[in-house]
């Protein structure tokens, strides 16, 4: 996966919203508890498997497709998010990985899941 | 926003967490609860909210700054659970594009937020 | 509802899980995760609804019994990481709730639903 | 603990929040999202931990001090909840123990974390 056509994606979704007339239901607050139980059904495949089971996602054929039916719903609706919020996905993650650089300086939390306030 | 330049974000994601030698603590599943709670500091912005302030995300640059994070960090973890696990986010959601219409018939969910198994 | 036999509870808890072997899965980092699940589960009911209809759950008898059986699944969570923690959970919110009225003075926080380090 | 007070509990709460007259914020859809933000501060204390740690809570002061806070914060918005939909917690979870028993029979599910349309 190199690139990401959002582009289509978005005239995909907006298409299917429109048919459906959902947009009414879409507000932001709503479409981020909704993101939120999507989430949340990623994290149900996970919440009894060991991490080492976890791991092998690519190697479980009916594994991978819930979990891709699962990282769909999830972004789809941060896609909806970032359009109604006027926000690039793109500029968005290389701006906070260049934050979360400074926030975590490589001497102080190399090999350290420590969050930062407690550095 | 047209193109999302994966590559490019996966290379920067790549520095930044070898440099913090991180990549020990990103099991699959530890990856799916980071990334649920990323989604809730999201919520956590919109909680006490009504659903037409949430909707002034785009005029209000301080709240935009702060949605930015949040939906920076979302689609960090997103794209690391979508890697670790080789699957395509762009597939992955226009297969599910398809598979929701075919879930919610226009006809049955025209202006009704019912989930398919109440329809 | 004045009191809560938690007494009564964990013994029935104790029993089904027991019977099921099921301990070996509930690690508090699991417990955490099927508590979040759960709680998203909640999330979900409300999420196309507006504020208003939200607060009707006691006047809707099928709305009633389906709000009550995840707020059963949280609280069965709840008490099981409690247990586990060995933490009592009504010393916990006596202590939280004092903590709080120090974080939020009422002079600041009145009609005010800003986070405290935002006042 | 064999018994929560909850009367007493529920006199605190009515109190600090007429205090900082926050009910008008209280809709139960928002109580939802408030329960979801604070579940997943606890998910994050267990994120990057290992199983076999997250265990240990009741051995380590400040973890236990931590959780303690979080599970505190979760069970006021659950007993908040409880309270506006007129569903009483102790009888909830007694009913739903009784219905899981039937979802997930002994033979099926022994030693099995399948969910119950998996077995």
């Amino acid at each position: 996966m190199k690139n990401i056509n959002v582009e289509k994606i978005n005239q995909e979704l907006d298409i299917f919203i429109n048919d459906r007339d959902w947009d009414q239901f879409h507000s932001i607050k709503n479409l981020s508890m909704a993101l939120s139980v999507e989430t949340s059904e990623l994290v149900e495949i996970f919440q009894w498997m060991k991490e080492e089971d976890s791991n092998q996602v690519a190697n479980n054929e009916k594994l991978t497709q819930k979990v891709k039916e699962e990282l769909a719903d999830i972004f789809i609706y941060l896609l909806r998010i970032s359009k109604k919020s006027n926000i690039n996905l793109e500029t968005a993650v290389l701006e906070k990985i260049k934050k979360n650089s400074e926030k975590y300086p490589v001497d102080k939390s190399k090999g350290n899941s420590k969050k930062y306030n407690d550095l």
